[in-house]
């Protein structure tokens, strides 16, 4: 019997969209001969999250009113907590309610899905922007997707019928929610802190994931590894780093890390409901929720994202959020500490800005070992100083799928 | 509107039983006409707990039904939940039901409350040791405690009319329960954990408090200053050696300090959930719960405090037990961990006896800056150093009050 949380939604069981054996085999098949619309990448990662149960109890693609709701109220049309409208667009203008469409993905043109289209409407962006992201401007990179998306929006159950290469690419990491949680109920856990990660881990990350496993059963340290963005470290090598960090610094079976292949929308305070409300269906009873969580330039206060879970229904999620500030090394406290635990000024913390530990390890330095450990900073170092060839790659695949489709 | 946990007991209000103003006058005028019972040192602390509203909702000292349904259940006659039995015993053959009496403290000789009598009625003091300390060893301090209590228990409801020195001997931080809530309050705290304290804090104390600082609103550090040990740091020491923690190391309004006049009963496992009983009515969501937490000797295993609040009915109590594991400084982690955070070797980590630590202090010898604090070794020293003539002085204290009736 699991201890953990249920997944999220009324019939609390997971939800996974992903076609299996002769269903799956017939739905490839039927595809093919279906009309092809273009997912984007955001789509294509949407999409596999529904196929593995991680977007529960969702069943396809939202329709007007549920889009309306979520972005008003936070809540579907039948009154399922849901913070940020999931939809697919298209300029396509044949395509019409009642069809069966297959959603092929723009950049791999592997076939992700197909779709009963029920629904074919238009919506006002800006309201949506307004609403998910608190700002209509286009430098945020979240409203200029919405932005970009295409005319309609198309709504409908979907069969998933392909992971495309997320379960070969993180083999050691992708986990299906019903996978996590076997994982979690095989150590007996219940109380489990989700991290959401998308950079490597240094020791202030560390300390999150360590104050969490002080107080909880376990952490499920959850990378991200959607698209990325030019600049950040690929995915393999933050796994590498992570794992080195967890071999050496982490009490065996206290963490888990695993990874998600959805994209970032950068929406601060609504995407931390998102990030908790799936984190429930992975089996998470919480979710750590730090300084300008899942946010981007100056858009949301630095507590905007934890203070947005007191102003949800009570009980719309049973993934709870656990707040922890900013985390810094203190000389004067002599160990990790945070905004809320250390008195003390500027000149006894150690502060590093990203530009300047990019700066470092690319140029073959070393980092304070107060703000990273050696074994990590060994993998870091190795990459940044084999960087020149392999961002070439790497910026040449994100540019084709970051493309909006207008 | 307060945000805080509601009082123990059905009606979620405190009920305090202390006398104020006319009503209190004439209290005091009665009692010397009446009986004169005498109350051991953990009668009288028990009365003023009764008297501030802690032990919320008991009205007095439990009769023979409470007695068997907290033995045997956690539970009073009317459902309540409760862990330990709250008894008060004599050997007074002429005292009879209906009798009202007066209970005057053995070491001061202060009336500290007087009590209408409903029942009179004997125990099997073994059933009680072994429900309540699992054990019936008289080596145990609580098993001692109990087996030398009187011939009869009296129960009956208390007026309690004085609140002994503890008002004040502990100005700076003797606080009723209505205190203590009125300054969370005033904070604007909900999420309020206690660390319970009898000893000084060093570094694995006051790692406790911070990773609970992390990850609530704030930490009350509330002090036993009922009677000590032979042995232990007198309060007023400790409060100082506490508060040059709390002022160098801690961010302000992140913390509390506070006393309550309990004595201990080293009852491991049931006296945590008196703990977090009594915590919850000053306000308290969470109770720290360390390792061997109220624990003496060999008697209780280290987690048995912990896993017992799994064991009690859900909902019994609204106070949760925040469980961290035992903490030290390590090496390796650079900073304070746990046994549930470093996975180094002893070797790695800075572990000293209590014996060492004292040895040390009283030579006048330092503590390692990483095991303690400077700001706090140097109070400790001065105590230390200044010890042969205050000892004499607490221990000739200690020695009456901690005698038994028997």
């Amino acid at each position: 019997m699991s201890k953990l949380v249920p997944p999220h939604g009324k019939e609390e069981r997971l939800i996974p969209l992903l076609l299996e054996g002769d269903a799956l085999k017939a739905e490839e098949k039927k595809a093919k001969s279906l009309k092809q619309l273009t997912s984007t990448s955001r789509e294509t990662s949407d999409l596999i999250m529904l196929g593995i149960g991680a977007f529960t109890p969702l069943t396809g693609f939202m329709g007007k009113a549920d889009w309306q709701g979520v972005c008003d109220k936070y809540l579907m049309a039948d009154g399922t907590f849901w913070p940020i409208p999931i939809t697919f667009s298209t300029d396509d203008e044949d395509v019409k309610e009642g069809d069966e469409v297959a959603l092929k993905d723009v950049d791999t043109g592997t076939i992700i899905a197909t779709m009963k289209v029920t629904e074919k409407y238009t919506v006002d962006k800006e309201h949506e922007c307004k609403k998910v992201f608190g700002t209509t401007d286009m430098e945020h990179p979240g409203v200029e997707k919405v932005m970009g998306q295409a005319k309609y929006n198309l709504a409908g159950p979907v069969k998933v019928i392909s992971e495309s290469f997320y379960p070969e690419q993180f083999k050691e990491i992708y986990h299906r929610p019903a996978e996590s949680r076997k994982i979690f109920d095989d150590k007996g856990w219940s109380r489990v802190a989700a991290l959401q990660l998308r950079n490597p881990m240094h020791r202030s990350h560390e300390f999150l994931a360590k104050i969490a496993v002080e107080v909880m059963d376990g952490v499920y340290i959850h990378q991200l590894v959607g698209k990325l963005k030019p600049g950040d470290i690929p995915a393999d090598v933050r796994v590498r780093a992570i794992q080195a960090l967890v071999d050496n610094y982490f009490v065996k079976d206290t963490v888990v890390q695993g990874g998600y292949p959805m994209e970032m929308r950068y929406a601060g305070p609504r995407e931390a409901l998102l990030h908790a409300t799936f984190r429930q269906n992975y089996g998470c009873s919480h979710m750590i929720i730090g300084r300008d969580h899942a946010g981007v330039g100056d858009y949301y206060g630095p507590f905007d994202a934890q203070k947005i879970f007191e102003e949800i229904p009570e009980g719309a999620l049973k993934c709870k959020n656990l707040n922890i500030d900013w985390t810094f090394h203190c000389y004067k406290c002599m160990g990790m500490a945070s905004m809320k635990t250390c008195p003390h000024g500027k000149e006894d913390r150690l502060l590093l800005s990203g530009t300047l530990v990019r700066k470092t390890l690319s140029e073959g330095g070393d980092l304070p070992k107060e703000f990273s450990h050696p074994e990590v900073v060994a993998i870091l170092k190795e990459y940044y100083q084999n960087l020149d060839e392999k961002v070439e790659v790497k910026l040449h695949g994100a540019a084709t799928g970051d493309a909006n489709k207008k």
